[in-house]
């Protein structure tokens, strides 16, 4: 079969592997019909996740077809249409039995990093019973493809963790796909505002179609003074971090109202500077997490029931064979006006 | 000045009362512009509500002016507009302390009641600074009136109560004016289905202009049946009872999903059969209250966000001095497809 | 090999079976070491739960040794010493994902009552890996039994769900071994004052022991009257029913106060009244549940860190081939001042 | 009267003042019969505070008996003995109404900071209905005055907000006096391990006896490496940070299991490096809390029903009139093996 290989940093061919096989009863094999790329995915190709091989197939999202189930799969048949969830849980430790499945003890975000992953025609799952959900009958399957990963990410680590409630006010730093999965899912609360900071202004306008309700420049604008004055001096209720740098991380302890959240998505490369000088007395909360994936069926129902509209992260398509030229737009996604890409196999 | 007075059961007349005047340091004289019928009026003059005696001005809902305010109050002057919650909150008990306002030991619901209302072209206020609001500059009088009891009443009592989520399933028995609220409220979690059941054809068609995905006719079809069918045969993740009779409370118990919450708004009577030999392992929660108006603040900003069209819930507009008039509109709700009714004074 | 089989109602015998096999690869076979009767098996032998027929092994309790594992189990193999979950798990359905492994489509309540039980010298186990606790190095066996049933009964239905507080007013409703498991595991929680209310004097003295701060004979004394007193009018903040009759739910309806929860743990038979005309005002809630022993891990935790000293429970010892005259004493409880007994099998 | 009166950094005396009078109707005088030094005013006294001005009466604790009353003033009268609260409430801003009263908008903590405060033989309280707890009948007031502050704060900002849980491992950093008033109210909760860590011995003697289950000297000691394998390597599910200085506050990261939570007591002056790039995957949560005082009545529960014997914290007493004495035996906690310090004026 043809996969999308990582040979180290900067270096990734569209290649004949070997076709994958069952090794655990509790595996899956899928037929891979759409895929796309994420930005961790750029992360490995640069080099920064090193615990990426030489020879490792890429991809920790998508939606297919299964091929042939292992005899202790219960709940997936050959032929049944799935999602695949960037997280693998094995239902059994102490983490999956709290729903913390990205902390799995034999699982967690192993596809496309660990083992062999989704941008390829066939690919492995294990503990498929734990980690695949169900297509519904005549879904959009373009759609569920954001299931897989990037709207659990927003919505869990960034809305959930953010608890935010209607009636409330919502910054969210950093406009990109990310940022706009959670813009997507703060709006099933009801929040008054929700207040979209960028230095993009293609982004910023892309968030005020997804349902910004004000956006700030933050390459031209002062977010702090800006967003002071929007909501009476006091800040933000739920500040969401959607970059991953230092820079954004501290701009956003300049945003939060006393008795406020930051709720952290961004992948972060280095520590940042918390002025607990400053906010030791503020009666505030942070939090962290790598997605657990725990929402995404009631993701489902929201998609299936028309709350939410996932296909508008969806900004081009490519053929599965021609990965490596949507890998090149998703890579220049400013230029391109790109979110999420879509590649098929069928 | 003029007020509408109770004379015992089935009488009622707009006729001349003396204008309150402060007696507490906390209280505060309201120029009523806006006034409303509530359902529990009606109670009131069917004599169902034994402590309400001959002489009493009655109503609980309403927007107005400040005329004058005691020498304790520090959060509103004279000429203040202010929407006047239903419930009056001492800010100083055990139950205010802990957001119960419902039963605060001084307050509670006793505009109307316990004390003079609101049914008139002036009211006495006690506790102002903890029990009223300031109407934002600019805002629909109109559309705030619904936030002295209905609105809070459906939110807090059916849908944070029902604690619904996101993807869910609601379902509501009883569309009237206070299974309306809830619904409308119900959507800011972005559940998937909400299912309302009533017996009447006009209600259910406003409750689908104003958001509900299904309706059933309970008198014409098997509600339980049909609801089961739209659930897969697992029943409703959150039921919200808003009749107040024994019939509809135990037909929420066969609509309950394992796991789900039965959340009463219903104003009862009479006692219930509660079928523990089939609920006892169903893992489900019950819950009843009489609304806190804690959020009313929270209410008011997602009506001023235009997140909730509070002004849908208003069928018919009067004069106040024609109040008479309006019960009789009122009290004929099926006849008139009466929701609620404004009355005005400026 | 041996076991306690039941022939219909009042009718059982200790009488030779097969040993029972692997059917799945997620089973195991565990030879029961310890195990012990709960008040559900003498519900079944008077024909209360008609869907256990004849031929069955009783049982959903105990601790034994693995004798054979599944292939498919992964986290347990033969020699291992185990605690079984009355409660199977098949750690894949949507209720085992959200934690509620009662409702578990494939498992459940399901031990000595839809297949064969622990009453025997051998047992097969379903859905090994998530129904079955490893037995810490040195525990002592016979207190590791509470945790079958009894200590998650006591702790998931009535404590959890009753919420519990540091400072608050418990009120238990029966003083058997399953009100006197929510007696002790209320205490981690810090409650200003549990309250005991049992018609027989001798199960009081228990409950003193046990950690009671006050007890009740409703039988001879106003237990409405006599709470009221001990709470200054109010009642108490949680109240458990722990007997399972209309009599005792409607006697806790009486004594809870505004804002508090009736957590039930009893097993009805029957319907009650439910007084809404006087519960509807009064902010109550009101929790059912059968047991998800999600709580085992920290129970667990609790027993071996001497926080819960859960042999205070065990008031008898038996050989397991005694056990037909252990179903004697534990049938006559009062008589033979009997908790709950062990049955030992080395 | 007499006064303990700052005079800008390092300086202070017990000198004459004037006699507080009533200001505002909602103010109340209390003879101080009971007060005690916080770290907070060494503070001050190092000019660590500079908003406190020359002539400020020092102390933000006490307990007292009421000399006058304003007339708005409705829960308290002339001769009631009382518990002052360090944060001053006014019961009506948006921040009182939600519990949040450590961000009052006319109060907070203002008491010896803003306005004069407690180590006088009177004080003006503001805000007396929402600011003053009664004294229970022939309670223990040395005993009492330790809800003033040390207790809330040990229990709202390090044990409620670090969610500590029954069998859960904590780690407290900070073996000081609110190192173990987190110590002393985490045990409402039993957790199977209260780890802490010191630098002191003879601190951590204190502690064992205070009920934690494990100590290390971090002076000595490899912190990470001993709670590592304390916890099998994992962590602690809650860490508190009681002492405020970068380097705790860093430790505390290393100690955290993914999953828990980071709950920050110390009051800081610099700001700390918040370890991001390994922490944004870790899922864990942090917190700050200024205290808010909410817990105090659940508090005063506790200590009347016997489940928190509070007089363990307090190590000497003095008269009020030799406070000065007092201050520099609390100066040099260590070298006289000081807790907290009782000031009594009878």
């Amino acid at each position: 079969m043809k996969a999308l290989v990582y040979h180290g940093p900067g270096k990734k061919a569209w290649e004949e592997k070997a076709k994958p096989v069952i090794r655990d009863p509790t595996d899956v094999i899928v037929k891979i019909t759409r895929t796309t790329i994420c930005g961790t995915d750029l992360h490995i190709l640069k080099g920064d996740v090193p615990e990426v091989t030489d020879g490792r197939i890429l991809g920790h999202e998508g939606v297919g077809i299964i091929e042939e189930a292992g005899n202790a799969v219960t709940g997936f048949k050959k032929g049944d249409h799935v999602i695949i969830s960037c997280i693998s849980s094995c239902g059994k430790c102490s983490y999956c039995r709290r729903g913390m499945y990205s902390h799995c003890e034999k699982g967690g975000w192993i596809l496309g990093h660990l083992i062999d992953g989704t941008q390829a025609e066939y690919t492995r799952i294990p503990f498929a019973d734990t980690s695949l959900y169900h297509v519904p009958a005549g879904a959009d399957e373009d759609a569920l493809v954001m299931l897989s990963d990037i709207l659990p990410t927003g919505f869990e680590c960034g809305v959930l963790n953010g608890k935010v409630q209607p009636g409330c006010t919502v910054a969210i730093v950093g406009s990109g796909p990310i940022g706009l999965a959670a813009l997507l899912t703060a709006q099933f609360y009801a929040p008054a505002e929700i207040i979209m900071i960028d230095p993009d202004n293609n982004r910023l306008n892309v968030a005020k179609k997804f349902g910004a309700t004000k956006t700030i420049n933050n390459s031209s604008e002062d977010a702090v003074k800006m967003l002071k004055e929007y909501t009476n001096g006091i800040g933000a209720d739920t500040v969401i971090e959607a970059v991953g740098i230092p820079a954004t991380f501290e701009l956003c302890q300049q945003l939060v109202a006393p008795g406020g959240i930051i709720a952290n998505i961004g992948v972060h490369g280095k520590s940042a500077e918390l002025h607990l000088e400053d906010l030791w007395a503020k009666n505030i909360t942070i939090t962290t997490r790598l997605v657990d994936t725990v929402s995404t069926p009631m993701l489902l129902n929201t998609i299936q029931s028309k709350k939410l509209n996932s296909k508008q992260l969806i900004t081009h398509h490519f053929k599965l064979a021609d990965i490596v030229q949507a890998y090149d737009t998703f890579e220049h996604a400013a230029r391109e006006n790109a979110l999420k890409v879509i590649l098929s196999n069928n």
